[in-house]
């Protein structure tokens, strides 16, 4: 059964197929580690950004603290001082090494790390095959929540390598083509089946609105969702538009040549203090090729996890803070579709790259629906304690590991994040 | 006719009504500052506070480009430099001085800035009177958003002076008993006709959710409402508990005594790392009179605009940010409203102490309503480009202008800011 | 006798004269106020800069802690929360307010500072008519140390004043001509008799170096003197050039138009980094009249206590940071003279712009001189706590109240303080 | 030939033991790197400490600008990109990596770096060996300021390492015992030949004073030195006294057993500030091993190069900033030496614990000696330019490679650097 078949199976409730998936989700972060060397794994490019390192360990001290350490007696910790140095924010679960200093852990060493990841999956696989049966359906819950959680921060591990590596002034590439990891070129996805086919012109699809169905539901679904993408609710919309594919380079090139970085009308008030703050010019990853920003795509390079190079014109833009998206849909006459707006579309079926090429910022921020309840136990400050300041992104981008995509996920960073791989699709009102 | 049934008088039509309307508002605003010494005026306690001097000035400004300078043919600036110095925001007005240097404006001196709005009031009047009937409609509408333009300056005067004074030592009042200001003791809100009364306890009322109508209508309201109170649309709720009055200072007070602010459990993620960044311990204006924080309210001492004093247990407890309110209401088991919930439980007339003591923090971030589109030409910049980062309060506190509320009125502020009259009413899912 | 003759003079004993003494310096405070508002009096420009109304109180609370407590038996307090409010940076004499904040100080309003600077001024009358004669001498001295105090907060509040007034996009003028003060036009100043002679080119004086003997030495000069300026010692200076006169405007805007401001070899490190980091391009209070800043001194306008216009080309240039100075004197093919060239030069009197012109940075740290000890008692932390991360300047400026200067006078800023009266004269080794 | 006789005799002059030399150096600098691993070796603990890997490739970098590449006809630069990423601040040497950004360097990897090396090392050994005759003696003044250069990164390298580890919460040790590299444990150092005998009480040594030549001779002296211990020039200096050896862990923490770091009288005014800012109690890498910090030293660890232990009593302190080495003086009612009283001093051999022990700090700032020129050519910029704002420490430390002590060295660093290895000698006027 191929991993992205597994991950999101209505139910993957015995315990081999869990140990499979299990290892299978394990060993994919060691995978997407393999073309960085020790010193790569320990770099932090920024507060935000974590090191590789640290994001292999963090995600099997989720495994010790959350299953092991309850469920499994005779373990022992690999090491008493982890749980301090690779806590993440988890206030009920002890004090923790602050996060501006991840960077600083040159020990305990790469091969360290390793051995933990060793450890832990030695003790998790034997967790699965023995834990009593009455205690199995909570573990298998548990385990599911962790293997999405390694998910999220193998897509994090992406975006920070990467980010560190844009900073070095070599931009060494992350990737080389024909390594097999499944990061395609952005260029590929956008050619790819669920790519908007590249000889037609983009387009804007109607939606009656009315009456939609949001968010997951356990029951009728099936499958794992996160607790923000619950329970189901009923909203209601006008009718408007969507655009069928995504906002591509080469558009975005335009934005830029007519100005966009230097006219305030364009911005929200936040985004232009970024704008000038920051003398932003382009996306994060842009580098102009020639003194000529005033032209089109053709004078860009843009940096990615394959290196500095020339896009195609249709690919999507990546890369994009909120301010950055919500300026450009100004420009362009239109707006940033709603998240509900989104989900009820992408639920048609009609939205090209609707997953795989870039998240999407959406117009609504970052709250929690009706009815929301956080997780119990430990993993209640997962999500809930998040919920403001931010906005909600959906799809899924290029790095999103296979198998972890979903109609109702519900992303989120905060307006002036750049170094997810975002982008936007417009929306409009039915006029 | 009384201000406050004037302002929000479906239609104030008559050339005679609105300016008499004008005359009030401006006169109000001078009221406002009359307690205060040319040095009060002057002074700017923190970036996002202004000087009462600069309100002033601005809302005349306000009047100067949005009607004077483009609608009076014979109009001259009071001062050509007053427009750099009196913009606020407006990208499209020219530059403009930067807002922490606001308090550096110890010239123009407090009689040239009286001088202004005596300059600016004789042009207003002669507009209204003599300009044409086909502009009549179009500047009566515009003159309407600069009045509620200035009383939202009257609520900001209040808002920072206070702020001002309470960082002063000397913790200055700025109102003296029996002066004739509307702005009430907070205690005697408490036991106005609409608060909640004393001799009842507080309860749980009940809402049966359904369908909708939230916002302003202007062809079937009338009356004038902001941009972002616009579309009038449906939103579906689920059944939902609100609280019949605000939370009381008692009640804040055993908050605090519990732990409160030592109990990161409680708080959004970013609300505890302002509360370890600041030092929270309390209300921005609460003191302790002893050293038993952890004792009742009568430990405490709080300042407002009739200075330092001790509040009576049952008043509504003011100056929270959003981070607190959410806390709070974390720890006694409930939530904040969402805006939503808030305004079709106002509509029923069944809220005590809906309006008059304190804005009321929502759940709702501060996005655009579905279909909001800004007011046309300079008014554009007046809501929309702030419809990031915010969260909605709703109702209105003791500083709120006569005439100024509104049970569609939308009022936002990033979720850290304290020194606002802001407090909370709890609500609940039904179980 | 005029005061100028006073204040220096050997001994200023008899207590007549001291009384007449401190009600000149008294009253030369309140003169240099006078042309400013309540509102100019309150406002803080910066950090570094106080307002004109905590200038005048803290002079006044000098007197008050420092001799009628401790003297007068049944002084009281004017007001005990002023000691609070007014104390600069004295550890010993309690908690105070902490500096940024002076500008919040709205209250006590300047007519409460003008009782309280009666109040204090009967009660040192008082003092100095009545206190037995055994302390007398202890008296007297500490007495003419508070008046030498208050004349430096004399010239500080005319340099706070000036920032704060630059600042403001009006540029008000401090100061109108003829009105009696004597804050000389810098313009004057340079035509003075000790102001250079505009027709004879400036020209390098020769010095022979040796043994030279610094600072003040109580018994042999008598006056008064800082604790800094003790003890007198004797230092080895080799043979040395000084420059006859200060830099002037013109060869200053020479140094600009040469492409002083954009060449790092000109610079200290630090130096450098400012001008990157706060964009410096020209003098604080220089203003380019047009585009041409390549050009001469006719291309800038300078702003200073009578406002904003064109300086004379050979008026000393003000108000650079050392930074600037010692960049400029790097550009000119020289140095800056140590603090103890400056002295032995200037006690041979050849040294034309000595005095009453600019301060000029010297080469010199703020060390303790060999031997040093402070004032005993809280007077202690006048000097000697800051002598660590500052320059030493040497001579007087225009500002410098009368009776103030003096040949071993230390005045001391920090390397990048650009908003006092400082200038720079220009040194050599001997070939 | 040893190395420490080497790097110090009057004349290296013929190119055989110039390259045996250069080769002992460059050695030395990745025997001090031997024992961290490539991730280690890539880590930045602040903007003031760099990685290891890069001051191996930084030196490197010096000979390939300085020598090998206006010297060396054929030479190639390893890269063309390294100039960039490896010029520390040579601003007429073209741009650079700035400095906060030295820890992104992930690549080049560490094994590019040794390559690196290797390539340079050629080069220099075919330059020494080939180079003119007219071209020699040039060469080699050039070469020893480059190896002088590597030294003081190796001491760097060490203490920027120890900083690293020390924010590392597993407080890695950075040596182990008996691992032969020359850096002993302090407390060695304190028993050496040239530390104080330890059954002897400390002692104040009297000097006498009068006219002292300071400074380097290259005449008279031969052998090297920076251009900033030059000219060699005579001061006056008064009688005083100077402790025979470096205040001890234990008298440091009796300082603070009597509430040291609570008492403002004992600070500079900046350094009061530090402690309050940073919340200082303690040296730097001193932590408490209970409660009990107002005991004596047996209630401390201190971690160094071996890691956390227990010091021995009368073990030198470390890590002091200039604000606590000056406290610490005020608190024993002495003073800090000036850096004359320090080398007329140590001139004389009387002085225990002058070198090999802690660099001591001066009460000098780091001001140009008189007559002071800078090198010519490129490395104007080694010292000239940092001559502001620093203050000079006297002596070598634990760290300084051998061979590269000297009476006259000046080394300098801010006021509130606390991760050197610098202690304090204690002076005082004689009475």
């Amino acid at each position: 059964m191929p991993l992205s078949a597994v991950a999101n199976s209505p139910r993957v409730d015995t315990r081999a197929c869990v140990a499979e998936l299990y290892s299978a989700v394990r060993r994919y972060s060691l995978k997407l580690a393999s073309p960085l060397s020790p010193e790569d794994q320990c770099v932090q490019s920024m507060t935000e950004a974590s090191p590789t390192k640290w994001h292999l360990a963090h995600t099997s001290w989720f495994f010790e603290v959350m299953l092991l350490r309850p469920c499994l007696p005779a373990y022992r910790l690999f090491d008493e001082r982890y749980p301090y140095l690779f806590n993440s924010y988890y206030e009920a679960l002890g004090p923790r090494l602050s996060r501006p200093r991840r960077g600083l852990l040159t020990r305990p060493a790469l091969k360290d790390i390793h051995a933990y990841r060793a450890h832990v999956d030695a003790a998790m696989l034997e967790l699965i095959d023995r834990c009593g049966e009455e205690q199995w359906e909570e573990i298998r819950e548990r385990i599911i929540l962790g293997l999405n959680h390694e998910q999220q921060h193998q897509e994090l591990l992406v975006t920070d390598i990467v980010h560190a590596f844009w900073l070095n002034p070599l931009h060494p590439p992350y990737l080389r083509e024909h390594d097999g990891l499944p990061i395609r070129h952005a260029r590929e996805a956008a050619n790819s089946p669920r790519g908007a086919p590249a000889d037609q012109r983009p387009a804007w699809l109607e939606f009656s609105g009315g009456k939609a169905a949001i968010g997951h539901d356990a029951y009728a679904d099936g499958g794992f969702a996160f607790d923000n993408e619950t329970p189901r609710h009923e909203v209601l919309l006008r009718p408007y538009l969507l655009r069928d594919r995504l906002v591509s380079c080469a558009e975005y090139a335009a934005f830029i040549a007519d100005g966009g970085y230097a006219r305030p009308e364009l911005w929200l008030s936040d985004g232009w203090a970024a704008v000038q703050e920051h003398g932003w010019q382009a996306p994060i990853y842009w580098s102009a090729q020639d003194e000529n920003i005033g032209g089109g795509i053709e004078h860009w390079q843009v940096y990615g996890p394959y290196g500095l190079r020339t896009p195609d014109p249709g690919e999507p833009v990546l890369n994009l803070s909120f301010y950055e998206a919500a300026a450009y849909a100004q420009w362009a006459g239109a707006r940033l579709p709603t998240e509900f707006e989104w989900e009820a579309a992408a639920a048609t079926g009609r939205l090209a790259q609707a997953h795989g090429h870039a998240w999407q910022w959406t117009r609504s921020a970052y709250d929690p629906y009706p009815g929301f309840r956080p997780l119990p136990g430990a993993a209640s400050e997962y999500n809930g304690k998040f919920m403001v300041g931010q906005l909600v992104l959906r799809g899924s981008s290029l790095a999103t590991p296979p198998g972890h995509q979903r109609l109702t996920y519900r992303n989120f960073f905060p307006a002036g994040a750049r170094w997810q791989f975002s982008g936007l699709r417009l929306a409009k009102d039915t006029a």
